[in-house]
């Protein structure tokens, strides 16, 4: 496959991910289709072709596929069963469908790692509270879910007996809770012809209540040794998988100097949003053209560059309202991003917020500045 | 006027412009209706509100935008009577009509250029072939029609006694023919606060046969007082019309280091389509900052970029086939930018290629490469 504008892509979500693709593949005269299950998905007015349908029905994906040449997604919570079915009657799905089913299962994740020496936290598999009840853990650990685990959900640190009373009661596993000095994510691509690229490594901040990324700077303020280190093994990962399109790798960077692999994604991410500015190919591009075997575009950094989630403001539910809009576009190299969802709800992701900045402490002070000026209320 | 999601932005011309205008308006949820004279125009699928309707049709202008908050331009070959009956009624129009109607006759603007002591070329208005004949001009001058002219229409080159018997037959002006040492290109913007900002000059390369810009680089290869003088007429220019909106000054420099305008252009501009990747904010985002009175955008430059138009190869009449685009893809830097155009023609503008280089050198071969790699046939 090669460069062909009369390619029916169709994308499995309808999201802020599948948004930015659109923008993206708009400049190379793409036709994209996108499912989802919400008629009011951020996606909806920027595409002819908007289909209604539940991700994870077999049915919903398989007629929507069967009108695609080239399915792919901006979610992994997909049915896997019906894009084997679309491959086997030979329509292109990137990634395969066998590397989303292993990532939707977080035990299955963990094997992998540990079957093939990527470095990861400790763990252990559990199939009841009562079997992690039993294991007598030190706390804190992290408690996981298999499945059904996403942007956030289906994980929890357990710090007491009480926390523990009430985790999840769903097969899972257990891991250690590493004390890291940085959280860090690599984005990946690769193509059929086989090409990997790897974007700088970014340094990620989490929010603690929501579980989500707050803020990020690319690129991570690590050494250029530790930086190779981490590309290497998000690059193993993605030829290991012999994965074509993008994967997102988010890593610990323990106190030791040791990365520990904490979850990948095979797709756009978040921890992606800021190359749109900051690198010379954004990861919307570079996906799309990992997915149709095009050569991979140049991932050097053109400025450092910092990313702010627009999450919604806890206790605000309703038509959105964006305060401070105007003070943060004042503020130089600020690039707003908003995703096109008319309701807000408490931590929901309503938008990104890019900074550029050469000088990697203004950065900083421009997304505290953002993260105090705009506030996403109803 | 601030930020505000739901006013209704009407833009007349659904070309490339407004294309790349719309990519933009989705990072701020905008929702803009477009109005064209072609059911294929590169806008038509990127909206869900396109109109087929003549620009030049005053029905058609008028009725598209009694449901529009603001209309804007993205060409200057529309129906000024609609808008201004519009504007009475209370719409905003951006830029003003009158500023509209003042650059569709190269007449008057060459008499604003003199009014305002703004540098031009020398020039005498002729109202027929037959009183451009007597003025008996040396070889060779400029002859340019005082309306509709467009994208390299409406202007031709004298040379000989029998290109003179050729002429154009219409009012006009006839202009010393400029042997310039360069031909550049300032973007200006302004809001309605009156805060104006110049985009850095970049340095424009004609194709001679078509009229049109053949390949660019930003910034311009000047000192930085010729730069200062350059940004400084173009915002005089702005500030005069008081007008709200990107606008696009064409100058010449000429060989003892002076300053000419050529023509200018009150909306976003072929010259400035490297400010996607070239400048902190793209052209076309600024100019939707400015029509909503938001704080304009930095213009400061990222990285030296270059531009190179694909224009529809001479002799292909058809659907388009885009020739070696997987070799430029291929070349660290470069941004491919289809308009969406199913049909070719001789020097259709198809898209355009931006190239992003620290080094002017390779800056120049890249642009090379590509104008040599790549063609568009049918």
């Amino acid at each position: 496959m090669g460069f062909d504008q009369n390619i029916r892509i169709g994308v499995l979500g309808g999201g802020q991910l599948g948004r930015m693709m659109i923008q993206s593949a708009i400049d190379f005269n793409l036709d994209i289709s996108v499912l989802d299950g919400d008629s009011n998905a951020p996606c909806k007015n920027l595409v002819e072709n908007f289909v209604k349908g539940k991700l994870t029905d077999f049915d919903a994906v398989y007629s929507f596929g069967k009108n695609c040449d080239l399915i792919t997604i901006e979610i992994e919570n997909v049915n896997t069963d019906a894009l084997v079915k679309l491959q086997n009657e030979g329509k292109k799905v990137c990634p395969d469908p066998a590397i989303i089913k292993l990532i939707q299962n977080k035990v299955h994740q963990k094997q992998f790692y540990t079957d093939n020496n990527i470095p990861n936290s400790p763990y252990t598999i559990v199939n009841s509270l009562q079997e992690l009840k039993s294991l007598g853990l030190d706390y804190p650990f992290v408690n996981k879910l298999a499945t059904e685990g996403y942007d956030g959900r289906g994980v929890e640190v357990i710090r007491s007996q009480e926390e523990l009373e009430n985790g999840f009661d769903a097969p899972g596993l257990a891991e250690d809770y590493i004390q890291f000095e940085k959280e860090i994510s690599v984005l990946v691509a690769r193509n059929k012809s086989g090409e990997v690229k790897s974007f700088p490594p970014v340094e990620l901040v989490f929010h603690q209540k929501a579980n989500l990324i707050e803020y990020l700077f690319s690129p991570a303020n690590i050494s250029e040794e530790a930086s190779d280190a981490a590309k290497n093994i998000a690059l193993k990962i993605i030829e290991l998988l012999e994965m074509e399109g993008l994967l997102a790798v988010e890593m610990f960077l323990t106190r030791e100097g040791e990365f520990l692999v904490n979850e990948i994604a095979p797709r756009t991410h978040n921890s992606g949003h800021q190359t749109i500015e900051g690198t010379v190919t954004s990861q919307f591009e570079q996906h799309i053209r990992a997915i149709l075997n095009l050569p991979l575009g140049s991932t050097d950094v053109i400025i450092p560059s910092g990313m702010v989630n627009l999450l919604g403001e806890n206790g605000f539910t309703g038509t959105a309202i964006y305060q401070g809009i105007e003070e943060v576009m004042a503020l130089e190299g600020t690039h707003i991003h908003l995703y096109g969802k008319k309701i807000t709800k408490p931590f929901r992701k309503m938008g990104h917020v890019t900074i550029t900045d050469n000088n990697l402490d203004r950065l900083k002070e421009k997304a505290k500045f953002v993260k105090s000026k705009m506030k996403i209320i109803a």
